[in-house]
């Protein structure tokens, strides 16, 4: 386990809210960390609509998902967010008054006085391919996404899938592995045409296999995998070695585990519910901003969670400082703020 | 009287958070008149900061008072709000459930569905000098602004002040009045050079004067000036005759006659008391967005109103389409909203 990472906050989701946030708590001295399950920051706006257009951001007549993100970046930039990505948060443990233990799923433990959950609609999952028994696989040799290219090396690799982040990953594991094999239903990609490109060079080269069709069964024990039988076009099934098993079909969202961390939520057990004048959960010390939280008359807009981390950071602030007495100040006229800002 | 203008939502104030309300209010099909005190867009934003930065405006790292109220106009563009400045709201009246009668101390009167007060804190008002009894020629020989210049073609103007206002109509009033004057209490003015320039022209051409002291009292009868006696710096003092004096000595903030209109006050009484799910005041159909209102945890900030303006136009959505229901949609994804911005 490594070394317990000390924080004022810990921000559960990278987007555009949960980036305003580090904005808004900075003007007022808290620190902050951001774990997300995603490899970039930005969520939803970067990963779903990076090019898209959004027109409804105040003063901003049009900027692209990725655009806002890189604004929010830049804005954020004089407080340095430390940022955990491809993370996901497993746990949330109440271990003072407040005061919080995270885990993530990738070892890290966070103490951090206050929790943010600015998860969106819940975090992007991979979606799992529907083939029986894969679960006992999981983290043992079938993987959604790779931590450590190391862990591949001299390994029969199976990446699975046709779209950017399995010819990525293939482009990127073949020089490490002992054979890889990129699987996809039709001879046929999504990804970027340089990437495919390299892909059929290596094939044409004999340096990797590629092979048309889909999984239709696991072989192995105890989670340890030996092989996949592959179901071809015409019916037909083969056996393909394999150490690891890597599909990339894409993700999906979901609450995840915040859902069992006793946060009352809505009747459709799909969002938070949050005080109103804090955006406070009913767990004291952890605050539910953006898309995930639900009150009267809530809007799923970017700017109402802007809104919410405002106000959110000035309860986490009589947390964080208990005997300091906040005084309101606008960034326009105070030098206090502008400095904190490096425009002073 | 002139004729009634019949609207959707009256909003009062052309800050930026009235403004964004348009966009909100816009994407909804309502449509929208505004009626500012100040002669010009951007309220508190463009008149007392037009050139200081803003800094936390959400995906804006640094903007001016008026770069935001510039962009704002570009956004709310394809609403086509109609705005009527310098202009004073002086009534409402319920003459529906809920349809109002607004007038102004310009004479025009509104009929609208909802009122939407915006007006940050509070309506930005003229200083009056400090001149005993010059309330009895207030809006008859003494004027705060012009409204219509021919109403000083022919007369004796006495412009007192050294500003931008006092210089500005000097030198477009100058033309067109018989004799016009113009007293500041020393020869030095804080207006653009070039304007200074272009007086100290006249003077010296002999197309008007210039006079240095302050009024020290007023002759006349019946609202109607006669004359000023103006105090020099040697404290002799020489009348000035006028038929019309124009005092511009700044601005300074009222709540003005939003405090007659029945709707319930914070302790302090300069702010309105607000639902937070829909930012409605006391009075339905009556909302107040921004600055002015007050609820628990609110923040002073811009974007906490543009936030309020998106619930409010929700709510105000069912008075002016009681029958339609309203789904919620995305700029980014609906077509249907991209067609009113005019970007589909």
């Amino acid at each position: 386990m490594s070394e317990t990472i000390k924080t004022d906050i810990l921000i559960i989701g990278a987007g555009p809210v949960g980036l305003f946030a580090v904005f808004e708590l900075g003007l007022l001295d808290m620190k902050v960390h951001i774990v997300d399950i995603l490899d970039k920051v930005g969520g939803q706006c970067a990963e779903l609509y990076p090019e898209k257009p959004i027109y409804d951001i105040p003063g901003i007549p049009e900027i692209s998902g990725q655009g806002l993100t890189d604004a929010l970046i830049a804005q954020i930039k004089p407080f340095g967010p430390t940022f955990h990505l491809g993370e996901m948060v497993t746990g949330v443990e109440r271990i003072g008054d407040p005061l919080f233990r995270v885990t993530t799923d990738a070892g890290k433990v966070f103490e951090a006085k206050c929790v943010v959950v600015a998860a969106g609609g819940g975090s992007f999952q991979p979606k799992r391919p529907p083939i029986a028994g894969i679960e006992e696989y999981e983290a043992k040799s079938v993987f959604y996404s790779v931590r450590k290219m190391e862990n591949f090396r001299d390994q029969n690799v199976l990446v699975v899938g046709g779209g950017d982040s399995a010819l990525d990953w293939t482009l990127n594991l073949q020089p490490l592995a002992k054979r890889l094999t990129l699987l996809h239903r039709r001879d046929d990609f999504r990804a970027a045409p340089d990437s495919v490109n390299k892909m059929r060079k290596l094939v044409a080269d004999g340096a990797m296999d590629l092979t048309i069709g889909q999984v239709s069964g696991l072989e192995g024990a105890d989670g340890k995998l030996m092989g996949v039988h592959v179901k071809g076009n015409d019916g037909t099934v083969v056996p393909v070695a394999c150490d690891a098993m890597l599909p990339f079909f894409g993700l999906t969202m979901k609450l995840g585990p915040v859902s069992d961390w006793k946060l009352d939520l809505n009747e459709g057990g799909s969002l938070v519910l949050v005080d109103v004048s804090t955006f406070e959960t009913n767990q004291p010390g952890i605050f539910a901003i953006g898309d995930i939280n639900w009150y009267p008359g809530k809007l799923k807009l970017i700017l109402s969670g802007f809104h919410e981390g405002a106000l959110m950071a000035q309860k986490a602030h009589r947390y964080v400082y208990p005997d300091k007495r906040l005084v309101f100040q606008y960034t326009t006229s105070s030098t206090s703020l502008q400095k904190k800002l490096g425009v002073a």
